[in-house]
Parts: structure tokens; C-alpha cells; sequence
């Protein structure tokens, strides 16, 4: 297999044996899981990526592909061996239309990258996940969220066209720098959050549109988590165009606090709602007036406008902080389910209830805009066998309470390895059939992230 | 097959045997394709739909969806017998979920209907193709698109959820009322845009938004075409939000006079860009603001905003008349090719130079947000055999022309029966099978709109 993968790559730097796979490209961004594998290839081309694909189809090989593997959720870890197809190198911005207001991208284009250059031209990628290490290819196979969303969407509506190749080798491209497209079946859609099953992705067509000329954030602090989260449907009728809406409770404020050496405002408060508005910058200030006023209605203890650089970039570092504050102390398990929008303050109440009953300490924050529910159940001290097993419980109980308030296994993360057991459980047997269908058309050996089993 | 079909529907008046259906159900809005069915049936549930199917499944009958029949390529054509489903008894409005923004429809709600009711409760749906008295399935089936694009996106942006029936009668639920979704294969989004081929949409889950509070529209008239659309870009770049911009020629508009007695302003232009922003009323005119110097800038012969309600209508009126004038008094063809933003200019001058070489007299208007031209090829006094070698002859030489500057076959009606020979020809081969791996799997029998053969 190495010395196929070498002729096909025409470089032996770009082929890793086996054994010399560094630990980190058997796993994900949290390492838990890990994976074997047979070879470790980096191709520079669509022509390589199909090269390799055929070469695995040929001899029925398990590929399993990759970006930065920043995913949470295990889908980069290779539980069949075979070849690990990393494109990272393959990382060109080819091309910035701003004519067409369009980008041609290589998967491996680091997204904070991308964000910066198209920046730097008066334009902007608004798709705006936390981690922004990722890949542009990862975004796309798993359709990452993030917190502009409540404006501008999710990665998806970025994508006007993909190039990819299929398990058999095939390179075919669906979509262009069109803006419409009523052209026969959109395949790219459903590329689109795929998790690497049906496709290896070798060249995005993104959309971009204008930079927005400034952005403010305001912080508002309620007695409550329940009045906190019961006004962002008022702010959304507002029509005050929000670019993102965020909950964070005051206890996990604290904990961020602990972390950063940063001092909320408004210690009194139970929870905080953080907004961002973006535009013309006398139409942000209008939007922020407007809330302001929503604010007072729903029972706000403050309206802290953050026009303050300084003091903004304080409230967002303590935001962005959680994951990395919860990890400082113990493991943690991510949680990004989601729930309806009405039902964010109700799911929350059950997680304390939950804490409560169980004894296992998790904080929550997330998307107020979107229902994305982000949790980090936190191990402590417990021993592998007591966290494995408590765990297990309480993340089945959690997402059991998800899909019954007409919720979702995951937001953004994607199913993966690690949420299948909660995927399974509350998806219906025919629509995983009708998935399988799909799967198999395009994937019939079954080799492309076949560890990613709800497809099987 | 009457017999059984009555006895699925439990009501004989809903099923309606071959000879006698009506002649309107054989065809399209254009009335000029027809076709021959065996029955008619009008089902008004799920249960109903995936009964008829399971049916035709174990006894290999062709199907044909369809809703209000107001297609433009011929989609509700049946071209090999078969069942004419109908589902256009199907027409309530389950459900409006105020708290989530979203609505629950049946296929057969008529999008006019739908926008009036949900308006009534403050809320909005912003797709708005053409044709208002189609259904809301037909919109998803053929990702319809319309003037709001530019600011609002496509059905598929307003597709949140969709309950279907596949060809073998199973029923499945892709999507919810959750706004983000990394759940599995995102199955209806390509649902959303498959023309009939894939499976019955029976149930809608919609995302709706807050009704904007005011709406404001500007007539900027141009002494060329090509200067007008080159405004375009500049627009969009000026943050403005406009939620259409369309434009026209002044030939096209005399034909718009002359039909509706309406006198546009400014005759002395070659072009007018027609504008629409709605909003909280200070931003619509902030931004009514910004695109006057924009105008100014590129050599706009005036800029007419249109506050008074009846001018505006007027206006309108004229705008959304082209059709029907030109069908007053000719046959016509309608195309709407689609090319990339900055191409629309140079694809309108080639029209013309097509008209002059050939003599055939067209009509092009349309998005010029989002480059999706509209034209009427004129029929005029031609015989049915010279039309139709003609007609031939500039469909291929406009297509052909589309593609090259990286245009699309459609950008909003589909490809259907009718733009087949355009689509495929100028379609890769190797996508063209991934297409129909996909309509094969979910779809083995080939049963659903087969006639749309380029799934063949």
C-alpha cells in the first residue's frame, strides 16, 4: 500500500507509514478517542485526492479524511485503519471575486486566515465558529455554526459550490459562483454537514458579502436565567437584526472570571444576555436603542452598551474562555444540542435539576439566538470507570429531554463517533434508512468514515 | 388500478379516471406540453399519499406530483401515464409558532394565502417568486427564488423541515423547528429543488421572520443599460441592504406602457434599476440615502423614490406585467438563465446581437442582484414549424452563450422537460451520474417524475 501511495504522490515526505503516525492524526481535537491507521497521506491535488480515492476503492481501503481535526466529536478518528487523507497542505485561497462577491478555496484554508484576507478587502466570510483553527473543509463537513448565526446563518448558506471526490475516485463539482440555481439536484446540500461519509471535499465556492463598517456588543444582565432567555424572542420581533445573541449564567460567569482575572459587571445578576449588532454604524446604535427599550420590558437589571474597546474585549474573552477554563481544572464532555428557541430557559432548569440529582457539575452557555445549548459535563475526580459510566447516564438523560422538547442531538459538532448512541436512540428508523440509501449510492463499499455509523 | 385507488382514498370523487381529467392537469401553466394520465387523484393526508405510493410501487405506475400546476418547464407533464397526484386538496396551515418563528403547512397552501395570513400576525415569509398563486410544495420543489432574494435568500432558506413520501410509500421527517441542524445527512436539502424526482412533500416546516415595519421602493433610470447593472455592485458594496434591485430596459418597459397605460418617468433612459428596501422605516430611507450618492456616482440620470403609493404601484404594476403583455399578443418562451453578477450586462448586449442575427424579437428584464435573467423569446407570426426550428436554434446559442460565462440553465423554474436538452448538454457527465445514483437509490423503480429524464 505505502510504496502505491508513494508513486501516487510522487513524494515520499507526503506518505507516513503506519507506525509513524503521529498520535494526534488518529484522533480528534479532545483525544480520547483513538484510532489506527495504515498510512498517512497529504496530497497537494484534486488530481492526487482522486488518485488515492481510487487507488482505495480498487482494494477496498477504509479512508478517513481530515483537515486540522479540530471536530469534537471523533469523526477524524480512524477506527478501520486504512488511509488517513489529510488535505491540509492542500490550503490556497485561489481566488477573491469581488465582482461576484465570491471566494475559490482549497479545504485545508484555515478559517481565522480566510477571515483575515477576504477582511483586508473590505469583505467578509460570515461564518464565524469558535474554533478558528478549523479548516474551511471541516466547516462545510460538518456545516459549523457559531455565534453570528442569528444574522448571517450557518456555513451552508456560504457554500455556493463544492468540488469534491467520491469514494470511487469520480471529481465532480455542483454549484458556482451563481448566485441562484434551479439546475438539477443539488448535491452539494447534502455534502454539505456530511461528516466526510460521502465525499472528500477538494475546492469550496464560497460567498462573501461587504464587510459591515463597525460592531458593537452589549451585555445584559437579568435576575434570571428564565427572564434573560424569555427576552431574546422579543429582541428577535424587534426587528433590531441582531448578529448574534448569547446566554451565559452568572455562574459560569464566575468560573470565567476565576479564569481570565476579568470582573463582570452587574454581580447581582442570575444570568447575562451578550449581543453583538454589526452594520452602518448609526443603524447599530439605532438597533441598540431599540433593545435598549426591549431590554426595560423584559425585566433587565442593566444595558450595558460596550463602547468601550477595552472593557468588550474583556466581556468576549471571558466568553470565549469556558472550555478552556473548565479543561484547566478536569475533562469535560461537549454538549451542543439544540432546542427549540422557546425552549432554552426550560432546558437549562432541567440541567440544574439534573446536576442536582446526580451530582455531576456541568455549565452551560450557548446561542440564545438559535437554541444551541453548549454544556461541559464535568468529570472532577471521578475514576475512568465511575465517569464512564456516570456519564453515559447523564448525557442519555440529557439528550432524552432534548428530543422531547423537539430538539436535536447536535447544533454543529455533528454526530461523529462519540453522539451516535444519543443520535440513534431518537432518530427515526426510516429516515436513517433513507440516509443508508444515500450513503450507499454514493459510497458503496462503504469506505469513506464508515466509523461513522448510522450510515452502516 | 381505479378501483384500488378509490378504495385507498375512500372517496370516489377524488379520484378521477383517464378520460375524464380535465386537460389542465395534463400540463403546465404554458399549456403547450401535454400529457396522458391513467388517474387523478386528490388525497388530503400523509396516510393517503404513502398509500397511493405504495401502490404504484408494487405495481411499477409512474407518478406525477403536483400542486397548483402553475410551473413554466413542464414538471407536471405526466409522459408515461400513470397517477397524477395532486396534492393540492392539502392546503391548511397547520400551525404558526410565533415563539420560534417558524409555521406548519401543508404542501398545497397557496404562497399568496400563506404570506396574507402570516402578515396578519406580524410575522413574514419572505420568499416571493412571480407567480404568487403557486403552492408552497411546488416552491420547494423547484427552491423557487424571486425580487426578495437579494436581501431575504430562496425557499431553501425558509425550508426548516419537510415530511415526505418516498417512491416506495415511506414516510420520512427531515429537519425540525430547531434553527441549527448537524444531525445526520441533512436529507431535505436536497429534497428542497428536486422537481418531483426524489419523493411527495407532504408537510412544511417553515422559518418565518418579524414583518419588516415599513417597505420603500426607488426608481434609478440609466442612459444605458451597462452603466445600470455596473450601479449593481456598487450597491450591494455600499451595505445598504436593498431587498431587490431589478432591472429593465426601456424597450421593454414602452411594451409595459402600452399594456398597462402606465408612463414611466424619465423616458429618455436606455435602463432603469428598480430598487426595493424594506426595514424600520429611519434605516430604509438611510439606506435609500446611501444608494443616491451611489447613483450619483454612476451616472444615474435621476433617482425616484417612490413615496407616493400609487406611482409606486404603478410602477410595479409595470414591472410585473411583461409576461402578460407579451402574451397578449404572441406565443412566447420564457427562459431564465442565471449568470454570475457582474455578467449580466454582457449577457443582455449578446441577446441583443442574437436578436439581429436571428430576428427573433426577445424581452429580457430580471434580478439583477443576483444575475437571473428573464426572457420571453417572441413567437410573433412564425408557423409552428418555423417557431419551433427557430426557437431551437436561439435556445441552444443563448444557453451555450450562458454557460461560457459560467451562467446556469435555470436559476428559478427548473429544468423540467422543457430546459432538458439545454441542461444537459452543457452538465458534466460524471455529476449528471451522481444525480442519478441518488435518484436511483431513493427512487428505484424510477417511478417520480420520470420524465424529468436527465435522473435517468
Amino acid at each position: 500500500m505505502l510504496d502505491a501511495l508513494k508513486a501516487i504522490l510522487g513524494d515520499p515526505e507526503r506518505v507516513v507509514t503506519g507506525s509513524e503516525i503521529e498520535e494526534k492524526f488518529l484522533t480528534d481535537t479532545l483525544g480520547r478517542l483513538k484510532g489506527e491507521a495504515d498510512a498517512l497521506v497529504f496530497p497537494l491535488t484534486t488530481e492526487e485526492v482522486a488518485n488515492v480515492m481510487k487507488f482505495a476503492y480498487a482494494h477496498d481501503i477504509p479512508v478517513t479524511p481530515r483537515g486540522a481535526g479540530t471536530n469534537l466529536v471523533g469523526s477524524t478518528v480512524p477506527q478501520k485503519r486504512g488511509i488517513i487523507l489529510d488535505v491540509s497542505k492542500m490550503n490556497r485561497i485561489l481566488e477573491v471575486d469581488e465582482e461576484t462577491f465570491t471566494a475559490v478555496v482549497e479545504p485545508g484554508v484555515v478559517l481565522q486566515d480566510f477571515q483575515a484576507h477576504v477582511e483586508s478587502m473590505g469583505l467578509f466570510y460570515p461564518p464565524d465558529p469558535g474554533e478558528k483553527t478549523a479548516t474551511i473543509g471541516g466547516n462545510i463537513a460538518t456545516n459549523a455554526g457559531g455565534m453570528r448565526a442569528v444574522k448571517y446563518g450557518v456555513t451552508r448558506d456560504y457554500v455556493r459550490g463544492l468540488e469534491v471526490v467520491l469514494a470511487d475516485g469520480t471529481v465532480i463539482t455542483s454549484g458556482s459562483k451563481n448566485v441562484k440555481d434551479a439546475s438539477g439536484l443539488q448535491l452539494r446540500q447534502l455534502f454539505v454537514g456530511s461528516e466526510g461519509t460521502l465525499c472528500v471535499i477538494t475546492k469550496c465556492i464560497l460567498r462573501l458579502v461587504p464587510k459591515p463598517e463597525s460592531s458593537l456588543s452589549v451585555l445584559v444582565p437579568y435576575p434570571s436565567l428564565e427572564s434573560g432567555v424569555k427576552s431574546v424572542h422579543a429582541i428577535i420581533k424587534a426587528n433590531a437584526g441582531p448578529t448574534a445573541i448569547e446566554f451565559i449564567e452568572r455562574s459560569v460567569v464566575e468560573l470565567g472570571e476565576r479564569y481570565t482575572g476579568v470582573i463582570f459587571p452587574c454581580p447581582e445578576a442570575k444570568a447575562y444576555i451578550l449581543l453583538t449588532f454589526d452594520g452602518v454604524k448609526e443603524q447599530v446604535l439605532q438597533n441598540i436603542d431599540r433593545v435598549r427599550a426591549v431590554a426595560r420590558n423584559t425585566g433587565a437589571l442593566d444595558f450595558i452598551t460596550l463602547t468601550d474597546p477595552a472593557q468588550a474585549a474583556d466581556i468576549w474573552k471571558v466568553r470565549g474562555c469556558f472550555v478552556k477554563a473548565v479543561e484547566a481544572v478536569s475533562e469535560q464532555e461537549p454538549v451542543d444540542l439544540v432546542v427549540p428557541i422557546n425552549q432554552t430557559a426550560e432546558y437549562i432548569a432541567y440541567v440544574h435539576q439534573v446536576e442536582e440529582e446526580t451530582g455531576m457539575h456541568m455549565i452551560a452557555f450557548g446561542h440564545a439566538g438559535d437554541g444551541n445549548v453548549h454544556l461541559c459535563i464535568i468529570r472532577g475526580d471521578r475514576d475512568e470507570e465511575t465517569w464512564n459510566r456516570e456519564l453515559s447516564h447523564v448525557m442519555h438523560t440529557l439528550y432524552k429531554k432534548a428530543h422531547e422538547l423537539g430538539g436535536l442531538t447536535s447544533g454543529e459538532h455533528g454526530v461523529g463517533i462519540a453522539k451516535q448512541p444519543y443520535f440513534f436512540r431518537n432518530a427515526d428508523p426510516a429516515l436513517l434508512n433513507a440516509m443508508r440509501l444515500v450513503k450507499t449510492a454514493l459510497d458503496p463499499k462503504h469506505l469513506l468514515n464508515d466509523h461513522i455509523s448510522y450510515l452502516k
